[in-house]
């Protein structure tokens, strides 16, 4: 055995020798069964060690990856770096464990007979491509798998971690090893290897490409996994479904004077004239109104159905991520589960939903009234600054008018730190059994935050100051300002760095070794994950279905600014950044839903801005109709136009004929199955 | 063989010679398979045929019913009655029968561990009871599966049915057999046998006892079947619910005067006090609204918990209505069922839909608006008539006064007749495969006009005209006299039909034949279903969370009007009426839904009944509040209330933990059967 000094540091020409052109072959774990041979090793996952690790500790961790099932191992092939003391391992992950992970998973997969069906072990020879696991797994779901199995890796007894210190090493029973390890600081990073050869190809079909339209959807999903596929398979839809909305906005530009015009300037125009534009400036109106809600209805619908049906192509629609291990944060009593009589740590589902109701949403409430506070607060105290600076108009009481605007930024920037960390605490103790629904608790948490800081000052404008004209100026700013600054700083300033700070790295790597190369992916930022892109969307969508008809050109900077977003997100997601680990999923989950609230809370802004429009008042004054009756009125027309909403959502099914049928069809073949089992 | 005129007609000797005390063993079809045999048949289901019926198609009629459903038949024993040419059939069937029907329609029986199970034939012998028909299924559902077999009797070759002339026999391949021969007039009724020792003994401990809460609810299931038994346990559960808001109601109309008597004759107090009176009366009319919106949440959230537990209690936690064949009424084009593979009729579901949403909607919404016309027509000429009387002052336009209300009562029951038919042909229009949808879409139509009638007057009152103390006076009056009408009409009046009018057929029951006891249920008239009950508890729940506020003994009237109900009903199903058929369901259906839309928009009107009351009509005036600004702070209140409603609904689950664990058992086990059923 070599001392740690002997291979470690910046050695470049002593690592070529070991590592070669390819990670040594006969490095690999032994594979065990006679199945999983194969000539070549794919490398999948990469496991940075801290620098000093003890050999002892990284030859444990190596036996507990190559362990089988059985003994409690994950039942992987490792490859331990340059040699065994070297602070990198190499995962890849033998035939049998991918392909029992795909049942465990439930991912559905072509049968003999072409359908999409839930993979079964037993009858993997019915099954397509099962020989090539590089054809039957997408890249991402092969490197999902791994760390699935990492995640599931547990101390079967109480132990002290071999190299390393009593106090730091100590696992007890049922712990999660890689958990504690990295803990432990033993393991730094577990990194995804890009696929330099196919992330090229998916990069010129996807944004180097000449095609303005159009993505490579499939092939997206199954380099980078399901989230980021259906991000970029909703941005592709949205992008599309902005078209009838653009040419709307433009028509009502162009044809209905009042729709855009409604505030400007109010030149003297004979009398019968400027009736009669009130009239065709409140149709223009009601045009954008109800279009925009029938739109996005419309929209949300047919999504749903593009969704459930990518659901199916990509197989994720029986998912079965309630039947698996529980996630590594998951804390319970030990005890049979109930439903798959696996020995397991048990949580009730009530005590769940108690904590959820009783703490986590008073405590969300309370932070979005610390934030309407705050709003207060500024408004106050600026009027307070101004007075003051009237009062006195020295120079003092001059930058005291500053004062209210950056005592607001500071509070807003602290409470919303502070949120996050809150936040994510509260969901953690939530303790949710499953993955996606921790996730889905999580981003629901800060997406009400966020959006609530967005949309918090449009509102006060819309609904409290009932100023519609600076409603108007707020918007079309924030919109061209907000997205101007947003590409900037997403897109430009990362490809500069790239470029330009990281340069010098570049031309190294073109002839080095393989470890060489992942070792250098490394060096990347991880993935920030989807919340921003995504919170974009729906700011967007806010803008668009709240407040369209106040600035009818909305859906035409959208759209400008969505042509361009896609290209940019693909660029960032396949350079700037490291690879992100992404698991099955079936939908959206919790951004759906969050997209069909805002486009049910639309009909309501809608209506009141319709009721808002100066020339609905001065029709309602000069007619001498009561405050309280036109608002009566105005509640009846929100009502019927919910209730066309919900008539349009239930005549649009949700998914496709033809995957209903096949749903049916899983549902019917298991009840038949399930009868003759006992047989 | 005879010819029909020898033994038909009353000659009640010669039926006792062929009769004598029971059903003529002998006389039954003959079991085909061993398993089936049994020392006596039950008679379950009684065909009534018209008098002079051929014996010929009585015995063709007869051979399909018996013959095996290999050869397209029902293969269940069929019973000639006296002789095969008298004009009555009584049914039974095999074990092997209703074990098929048990799996098909998808119910469940206790496994041999004890755990309900749905059923399957192949693994018959693991069950509880399979040796036992009268044990292992109930009487209700014993009497459905024949109706369930009958029904799925089709031709399987176009023929003239036996002894019918050629233009009234004609039959087409695949047309429904006991459906043609209703048309023809062969069948006039297919009536459940009642059993009359059962339901003497169910009488006994339902409506004779002397305990006044508490209902025999499995045995009623059991007798009567599964809608009626969720019927009378949603009696039940609503009227142990009603207990906490007749005390709260009590409470308020006791401590908080203002409650009951804000519209009472106000009399001159001195300042101070009447203030301070204003006051209480304020939050006991806020205690009120609040109160029974959290009521009527946790009402129907608990109720769903219980209803959950009794179907699974009931084996109808998964019924398979839509992999069995499809309703009678089905209509479509021939082809191959994609999810079972069966030769069926089929209907593309997206038809369907639109029929709904394009036809049936606008339809319904029509008549809704014609309701409403008749009501404005109905205000307007009564304010015409009275202006004419005034004018004119002679007996004639005094005459002209009660002209506009007997107008509207023509012109409202033409219209409900009217819309009664339309309602029924455009649901049947809308081929709905299933039973239950075609139920759920029938009620829900005729729901949304009853409810409209019913309340319309008083949403009139309350919210066009504004107008409290009338609401107040309206809606004690119609607790009052509607239920005492209510409970003389649906009780005391068929009580005293059947006492004094149909007496003196009693005695002649006592020593009568078997065959003739049955043949007495039919002079009974037909069940008319749970429409009319279930609409009463609608109206009442409506009455209570959505005016309760108004009038604060709602809940005492209310539960002194449900404690008698129940054993009004329970004596009416018992006694009155014959025995319905009923198929298993797993739910109220659409009445859940009713009552949750109801308690939802209870939110909105006690808000709003807030807003009128004068107190805070005087608060606002005197604080000199414009009625803008009130009417958003009440939107506002409302909105959050109705989060509240929500976070309520969210936190109590809809199924108790131990179903959900069960649900998921099924769910995972059916998933391993999946993967097994292929090695």
């Amino acid at each position: 055995m070599t001392t740690p000094g002997d291979v470690d540091g910046d050695d470049g020409v002593g690592r070529k020798k070991v590592g070669a052109a390819v990670l040594d072959p006969g490095a690999w774990s032994k594979v065990r069964c006679p199945c999983c041979l194969s000539d070549r090793v794919e490398p999948l996952v990469l496991i940075q060690l801290r620098e000093e690790v003890h050999p002892d500790t990284k030859r444990w961790f190596i036996s507990r990856i190559e362990a089988s099932n059985k003994d409690g191992g994950a039942q992987l092939l490792a490859h331990p770096g340059e040699d065994e003391d070297g602070e990198v391992i190499v995962l890849s992950a033998p035939r049998c464990s991918l392909l029992r992970a795909t049942e465990e998973l439930g991912l559905c997969k072509p049968y003999s007979d072409g359908e999409m069906t839930a993979f079964s072990y037993h009858d993997r020879k019915s099954f397509k491509n099962t020989d090539d696991m590089q054809a039957f797994l997408t890249l991402a779901e092969r490197q999902y798998i791994i760390k699935y199995e990492l995640d599931s890796l547990r101390a079967r007894k109480d132990l002290i971690i071999p190299g390393l210190p009593d106090d730091r090493g100590q696992l007890r029973s049922r712990q999660n090893i890689c958990q504690k390890l990295q803990k432990a600081g033993v393991i730094l990073d577990i990194v995804p290897i890009h696929h330099q050869q196919t992330l090229d190809q998916l990069g010129k079909s996807w944004y180097s490409g000449t095609q303005v339209w159009g993505q490579p959807l499939d092939a997206i999903q199954a380099y980078f996994g399901g989230s980021v596929g259906f991000y970029f398979s909703f941005l592709d839809f949205y992008t599309w479904a902005l078209v009838p909305p653009a040419l709307v906005g433009v028509a009502v530009m162009l044809f209905l004077p009042g729709g855009g015009a409604t505030y400007s300037a109010k030149s003297p125009q004979p009398a019968a004239e400027e009736e009669e534009e009130a009239g065709l400036a409140m149709s223009g109106y009601m045009v954008q109104a109800v279009f925009s809600m029938v739109w996005s209805t419309i929209f949300m619908e047919l999504w749903k159905r593009r969704s459930s049906a990518l659901s199916h192509c990509w197989g994720v629609l029986s998912l079965a991520e309630r039947f698996a291990e529980p996630r590594p944060g998951f804390q319970g009593t030990l005890g049979v589960n109930p439903v798959t009589k696996r020995v397991e740590p048990l949580f009730p589902e009530w005590r769940r939903q108690m904590r959820v109701g009783l703490v986590s949403l008073p405590v969300v409430v309370l932070f979005l009234g610390l934030v309407l506070m705050g709003m207060a607060g500024f408004y106050q105290g600026e009027t307070l600054a101004k007075q003051l600076h009237q009062d006195w108009g020295s120079l003092l009481s001059g930058a005291l008018l500053y004062l209210p605007s950056m005592l607001h930024i500071v509070y807003t920037n602290m409470l919303s730190t502070l949120y996050g960390r809150v936040a994510l605490k509260l969901t953690e103790w939530e303790n949710h059994r499953e993955e996606s629904s921790f996730q889905n608790h999580h981003t629901s948490k800060v997406l009400m935050f966020s959006f609530f800081n967005y949309f918090a000052v449009l509102f006060h404008i819309a609904f409290y100051k009932q100023d519609l004209p600076l409603l108007r100026k707020r918007l079309s700013s924030l919109l061209i300002v907000t997205q101007l600054v947003n590409q900037c700083t997403e897109l430009v300033v990362p490809w500069l760095v790239d470029r330009f700070l990281r340069a010098p790295q570049r031309p190294q790597l073109e002839d080095d070794s393989e470890e060489d190369k992942i070792r250098a992916q490394r060096s990347l930022p991880p993935f920030p994950g989807l919340f921003s892109e995504y919170i974009e969307l729906l700011v967007q969508f806010g803008y668009l279905s709240l407040f369209s008809c106040v600035y009818p050109l909305t859906p035409v900077l959208l759209l400008l600014n969505n042509v361009t977003e896609i290209r940019g997100d693909a660029y960032k997601i396949c350079k700037l950044f490291r690879k992100p680990f992404c698991a099955p999923v079936a939908s959206m989950g919790v951004w759906q839903t969050a997209f069909e609230i805002l486009s049910f809370v639309s009909v309501m802004s809608n209506c009141w801005l319709l009721l808002l429009s100066p020339r609905i008042r001065e029709f309602c004054l000069e007619e001498g109709i009561s405050g309280r009756n036109i608002m009566l009125v105005a509640i009846l027309v929100e009502h019927i136009l919910i209730l066309i909403k919900m008539v349009l959502a239930f005549m649009i099914p949700d998914e496709p004929d033809w995957i209903r049928e096949k749903r049916e069809q899983i549902e019917f073949r298991s009840l038949q199955a399930l009868g003759q089992q006992k047989l």
